[in-house]
């Protein structure tokens, strides 16, 4: 599929994009079987080249290379997070893989400034590192739940921004995306949390309480985004009332992000032929 | 599969077990195919299994249960602790796995007891941690290099069952593999590493240095084991010449650890008919 659809532009309106959408994927490409069966099968048919650009990140910063990745993963709740990460995520090895979930901050991280925690976490060479959740909590809850002032919202913008580009500078590649779902459709998701036993521990009675201020986050989304999407990391929004859709779709983002930096086996730095011998006569 | 005869138990000699062996799992089960396929298949077919189980196992942490396992896989270099982690761990959830792999000690890591850096790593409760080489390191290579005395080790032996013993009594479930090959196999894998570009990366020449001191290493394993197998923790000798059999053998070490936890989905803690009715007029 071709992903560039989904990055956010000039004039970007977040109320303007259907969470139905399929942008890129063309649900009739394949035949005989409905679109979330072929979309789990196009999901598995690009897991080997995932697999194999992910191996070769990982062989290359062995070589000295330093070029790493970084998803950033922001959502309302249900919008399939756990599902990105288990199901895109998940399918590469997880040796080269360092999964972050941001929870409510702890009294030590918010002793520091908002960045610190998330530093911490930032991804070495060769790792592709995720955030679930991530330092744009605190300009969105941050924001809606007046969490910090008008003008330390303000502030974290810029500074995000700045964090993000000194990232670039060190060779990670940024891929921000925004899981976008609608209204009605998290209403669904969260009566089938309620309606079985075996999922009720995913719900949280603070999840109605979020949903209760849906609009201010829409628009707390809307201001982050413009704020934030920049040249070297721009935002990508994929509507996500489709799970196969958004699973697919970030999975091409980091395709591409990985394709971007086409990484090479490195080369021996050792004597192949001298080594040769040595094992031989072991 | 049955894994019990993989237990170290009395009179253990690491000498006498056949590293292409296939103890608890007999390839004429399944008709049709190579043994390889066959194994290929049955380690597909556990998934499902435990990936429940994980996942009971990290939602009952939710409930307050303080249940985790604590995965331990030592062994030669180029025995599968890759392909374990790759196609046994690597099956599930990642969000619930947290992996180490412990490397040549930093000078901050010597500066402190060789527990320090291990304690660190130590899973929560409702995770599966994994740890890629541990603190037997260093009673294996500190051994043959000489690296600690003799006293020291010693200590180091009772240290480990003491520490062990604690992690079970938090609830912790310790399932401690060694990865077995033979010596011939050793040196055909190095030789296909060495054989190709795109393996180059994966081969150091201190392979060779240790593969030098293979009986040493023997003897530290074999005294490892029998020092600090015990009746909570005990050891498991994994024939790794096939790494079919390797993998399949231990998905069935983790499975029987989950199922000997037996974690169930937690009750939930807020009144589910007050919620249906919040979220049906949200």
């Amino acid at each position: 599929m071709d992903a560039s659809a989904l990055r956010v532009g000039q004039g970007f309106r977040l109320a303007d994009i259907d969470p139905s959408a399929t942008p890129g994927f063309d649900p009739d490409e394949l035949n005989g079987h409905g679109a979330k069966k072929r979309g789990a099968a196009a999901l598995e048919e690009n897991v080997p080249r995932l697999s194999d650009l992910q191996e070769r990140l990982f062989a290359s910063s062995t070589g000295g290379a330093t070029d790493g990745v970084l998803l950033i993963v922001q959502a309302m709740d249900t919008a399939g997070k756990g599902g990105i990460m288990r199901h895109v995520v998940g399918a590469v090895d997880p040796q080269g893989v360092l999964i972050t979930a941001f929870k409510k901050p702890t009294e030590e991280e918010l002793a520091h400034d908002f960045l610190w925690r998330v530093e911490r976490r930032v991804p070495g060479p060769g790792v592709i590192g995720v955030f679930d959740r991530s330092h744009y909590e605190d300009v969105l809850i941050g924001r809606v739940r007046s969490l910090a002032g008008p003008d330390e919202i303000e502030r974290r913008y810029g500074a995000i921004v700045d964090f993000e580009r000194g990232l670039v500078e060190r060779g990670i590649r940024v891929v921000k995306v925004m899981l976008h779902i609608g209204k009605d459709e998290q209403k669904e998701r969260l009566a089938e949390r309620l309606g079985r036993a075996d999922k009720h521990w995913k719900y949280n009675p603070g999840d109605v309480d979020e949903r209760l201020l849906w609009d201010a986050y829409q628009d707390a989304y809307q201001l982050a985004i413009e704020r934030t999407s920049t040249g070297e990391a721009p935002w990508h929004v994929v509507p996500a009332n489709r799970k196969w859709y958004a699973r697919l779709a970030v999975q091409q983002l980091l395709i591409d992000a990985l394709e971007g930096i086409d990484p090479q086996w490195p080369a021996a730095d050792f004597d192949v032929e001298h080594e040769k011998a040595r094992l031989a006569a072991s």
